[in-house]
């Protein structure tokens, strides 16, 4: 039987979760949406609040493709959060009145089973031969953890961007499990600018000669990984935003490098990541984005699998300047959840900061959020 | 003493200039923007229709980074050339009216003297030991031919991408060689999103084990320049023209590869290039676009160097989806151009294509040219 294990250390086979990341062994065979097997999985999540008697508060956030489960200071870790802003008392996710779980997406490296987590069958990393991931797999895991926890419905589900699409894979699973759907800078699929920039950084990790066929040594394709991340960045805030920060100013007169102050910053953003992340979990993520297809629940056709989502209330968040999940996607959202009968309520944001627009972007993104969480405060 | 040869086979180091490119020798010594010599040039570039007696017809073409010469169909080489539908008789650019050449940029590999040409003082090609290039000496390399052809004035000069950069370089060091200027998708200096999109385009190429520091023997860095290439294109088009053909479809329903449309496209298209340029030249050209800044004419004052232009007539061309060269880069060079005095007429487009229009969308782009060109007809 599923049992839930606290654990304050990084776990054997993930790099670096929070300190305040709980583990969840899932100690049963897990069967993956486009084929294989694990025997077992590790979930990892933290939680901010508290579930009331009535077990109607809880909220679930999926996370983006690179986030751990911190999404905000913790009593087990006081370190700030990747969302500090949207969750705590008194916040938009308010956690005086909210339980909050977030959890760490299954084939990511932060604590949840993913390929550089050890095969049992072989006492190596899985690596190359991890299970194809899809973002129906990221939901399934996702509605495992609730299951351990006793929790068999939300009071709402929260994703950006990769996070969206698992909330809504989930939803268009098991649409009794939530009230309440949040969907910021997300998409019912794949544009065909996001599936070309990452395949090309996955082009990119794979043609570093330390990738070996996905069965590198630490470090790994550390090289590969900075590039690729270079242009992740690059895909993930706006021309627009680059053009005031950084112009075309040069990061010093006297630079050896004579570098650029937008190339410094990519630099120093993307050397960051590619000593973090592991490089077969960031492939098995970026292409289960490409692979993802709302319609795939409704026999190829969108409104069919929406029709499934008539009963929610839903807030569809976009933003102008993202290019990676334009708005027109999220308009799109929006417009087929009308259709389907949910009660939905959209906002279109005038951010600069791209995809990126909803970790930084507070005076913007806070009160839409807080507006929609208040609704249910009387 | 510059003599002009007319070579119908490409040149000794030169891989594929065009059948009909002809080719000047410029035997003394050539001395960089930024330092460096060389001692001898080759000028490779095409020509068509007939200088008048007055010798007032002349129509100088610079190029963008990856075009040779071969604008259009000549009587030396019938293939259609990269601006077909703008060059020729009874096309905008008329050729029954205009003597029109097209400089093969200093730097590239199409015949002109560049990287992969040889080094006379070693017998092997330049390499990374070939003066740091900069837009102004493909401006200057462009005066040199024009001199050697006896042209002291130009009717007009056009360029766009690269080209307008080298065109406007061109008229800020000797405005008084040119009557009419148009700039298209161009800019006074790159965007802080065009300067990290061509940073890692070089870094890209940089991390392939074949590029040796440059000192690479053939094929040379063939997977670098494919991938590089790769990202170059997602940059020339739009996101908004990708999504309408290509959307998430796969390539094939039964494809080994499980491709996605756009992945085959950008496959196909990169494979072409990477095969066909050399990659220092790609290196230098696509620096030398991100060190380019028209401000330096003017010690740091864009306004200031812009005043030399006062007495011309332009036009500048702008397209809503060009992320790399963005049309408020082209109504900033128009409007600076208006302030020195000069005659502008600025052409803001709403073509799908991105970067890429000017060589696609004859629709809006043809009459635009025609107007401008047929202003003159009386």
């Amino acid at each position: 039987m599923p049992s839930t294990v606290l654990a304050n250390q990084p776990s054997a086979d993930g790099p670096v979760p929070s300190r305040g990341t709980r583990s969840l062994s899932l100690e049963k065979p897990f069967s993956f949406y486009r084929g294989g097997v694990l025997p077992r999985l590790e979930i990892s999540y933290e939680s901010w609040g508290t579930l009331n008697a009535a077990r109607d508060n809880a909220v679930l956030i999926f996370s983006g493709l690179s986030a751990n489960a911190h999404v905000a200071t913790s009593v087990c870790d006081p370190q700030p959060g990747w969302w500090e802003y949207m969750l705590g008392p008194g916040k938009p996710l308010d956690t005086n009145r909210h339980y909050v779980i977030c959890v760490n997406s299954l084939g990511s490296c932060y604590g949840s089973t993913g390929p550089a987590s050890i095969d049992p069958a072989t006492g190596r990393p899985y690596g190359p031969d991890f299970p194809r991931l899809s973002v129906e797999d990221i939901a399934a895991a996702g509605r495992e953890l609730l299951r351990a926890l006793g929790l068999r419905r939300l009071s709402a589900m929260v994703g950006a961007s990769l996070g969206g699409m698992s909330a809504l894979a989930f939803a268009l699973q098991t649409p009794e499990m939530l009230d309440r759907l949040v969907l910021i800078s997300s998409a019912a699929h794949p544009s065909a600018h996001a599936i070309a920039m990452r395949s090309l950084q996955r082009e990119i990790v794979r043609a570093d000669p330390a990738w070996a066929d996905g069965r590198y040594t630490a470090p790994g394709p550390v090289d590969g990984m900075r590039l690729a991340r270079k242009l992740g960045i690059s895909c993930y805030r706006s021309p627009e935003e680059w053009e005031q920060r950084f112009g075309h100013r040069r990061a010093s007169a006297h630079s050896a490098a004579d570098q650029f102050e937008v190339e410094s910053y990519l630099a120093h953003n993307a050397s960051k990541f590619a000593l973090g992340f592991d490089a077969n979990a960031y492939l098995a993520l970026s292409r289960a984005m490409d692979d993802f297809d709302a319609a795939d629940h409704g026999d190829g056709e969108l409104d069919a699998a929406l029709a499934r989502l008539g009963g929610l209330e839903a807030l569809v968040i976009g933003v102008r300047t993202d290019t990676l999940f334009p708005e027109s996607q999220q308009r799109a959202l929006a417009d087929g959840l009308r259709r389907a009968g949910a009660r939905v309520r959209y906002a279109g944001l005038d951010s600069p900061q791209g995809h990126d627009a909803f970790l930084i972007d507070e005076p913007r993104f806070a009160p839409v959020m807080r507006d929609f969480f208040a609704a249910d405060a009387g």
